[in-house]
């Protein structure tokens, strides 16, 4: 039987801000088994482009990485919070272990080809090499991933959390049983977006077919299914969509199953 | 017998230009055997700074690391510096891994007591565990370091880059025949500082204690050498004294021996 292990893919807004730091690495830390943790970055990334005198120019809600920008979310990103929340979670006790997709060839990835919108050095990833990887988890290691991939030829790339955090999931798959837990700023997929109370407790495939055609799940929230579905059928056990704060709270969010 | 191991240890103004970085890298992939590189950053800190409108104070020589500037380094030494090392030592076939001291608990610190001068955040090494570092170092994987540690406490420290190389090169010689080989901006140790055709090719303990009675070796190189002599001590089997342009020529620069 494989080992249980948690992947956790928590957005900028919650490491970037100390109260909400603080108590995602204390919940991070009581998880028991293995686990692995995704962050983003994006405002202090906003930030320091601004004191430097650099635009964020954003379309779609993704980030345009020219090369400045590239340097600074390569600093902010793989330095500034990466390594801020290594060094909080080596103080509750967990051997962190801070990686870009670079670091060990971890994930490669290919920079998004030009089409409506050049969005510069984003990297759409091509594959995750997981032995290294599993090994160290093996060995209670606790990589903490930052949204940087690489292409192989020199280059870091950019790239999204979320897609890290769902393929990271797929390749961990095929080593042990793993829950990816997507942290949401909702308390999980609400049957009315206007009631916090109406978490959906789980989803199945054919439930999401029928949400869907009823129009409850729209919008934003159909791509984010999607993606839990195919983890889904790449060997991932469950998906769970929730709030940071409930990330150590079973039975909270909601669990998207096969 | 124990493998070969060649660490590295160049200062922040060859990785930080684009001609010394690749003439670097490609002399540093062509090494044989096990390796690691120990890197510094300081003119890219310096210079962020500077855009930053921060200060970069220095005393003897060392950067006063304020709380601004801890942050700066944590972003440029272990994020810029050391991811673009990374990516393009894997286009050259080198499988990198970036580390911090706080990653993998590898280089615990304490922060420097203030005697005379309070240098902030800077941290004095205390204990290398090169356990996980020496596995992944047998697999293949090639260690890429920031002058960066932490005190287990949660903090990022500012580490000079001299120090992380012979505290690692230590530890690692319990495992490994370890060559450390500080780059340097002369040829190697002159027995004329105006003729760089005197690189005096060996030293013993005995020719060093000599060459300090003749005053021949004099000043900040009295405390390098000091250092190198401790390394063989604790195991190291040679400290080398070399240009960065040298580290893949034998018989180049200066070998301290015991």
């Amino acid at each position: 039987m494989k080992e249980k292990l948690t992947l956790i893919k928590v957005g900028g807004k919650i490491v970037e801000e100390e109260a909400t730091l603080q108590a995602l690495l204390s919940d991070f830390a009581a998880i028991e088994g293995r686990k692995v943790l995704v962050h983003g970055g994006g405002r202090s990334a906003t930030k320091l482009a601004a004191r430097l005198g650099i635009e964020s120019q954003m379309v779609n809600g993704r980030r345009i990485t020219d090369a400045e920008t590239l340097k600074i979310v390569t600093m902010v990103y793989g330095g500034l919070v990466n390594k801020n929340i290594v060094a909080r979670l080596q103080a509750c006790g967990v051997n962190a272990l801070g990686l870009t997709g670079a670091d060990m060839d971890v994930i490669r990835s290919v920079k998004r080809p030009v089409k409506d919108v050049d969005y510069g050095f984003v990297g759409d990833v091509e594959r995750v090499d997981a032995t290294l990887l599993g090994d160290l988890i093996a060995k209670g290691v606790v990589p903490v991933m930052a949204p940087l991939t690489h292409d192989g030829c020199g280059n870091m790339l950019n790239t999204n959390a979320d897609t890290i955090a769902g393929e990271t999931a797929k390749a961990l798959a095929q080593l042990f049983d793993v829950t990816l837990v997507y942290c949401f700023e909702k308390r999980g997929v609400l049957r009315d977006e206007n009631d916090d109370d109406s978490v959906i407790p789980q989803i199945t495939r054919a439930d999401f077919e029928q949400l869907v055609a009823d129009g409850v799940v729209q919008g934003g929230m159909i791509p984010k299914l999607e993606n839990a579905f195919e983890a889904l059928r790449a060997g991932v056990s469950q998906v769970i969509i929730t709030q940071a704060s409930a990330i150590n709270m079973p039975g909270e969010g909601t669990r998207i199953i096969r």
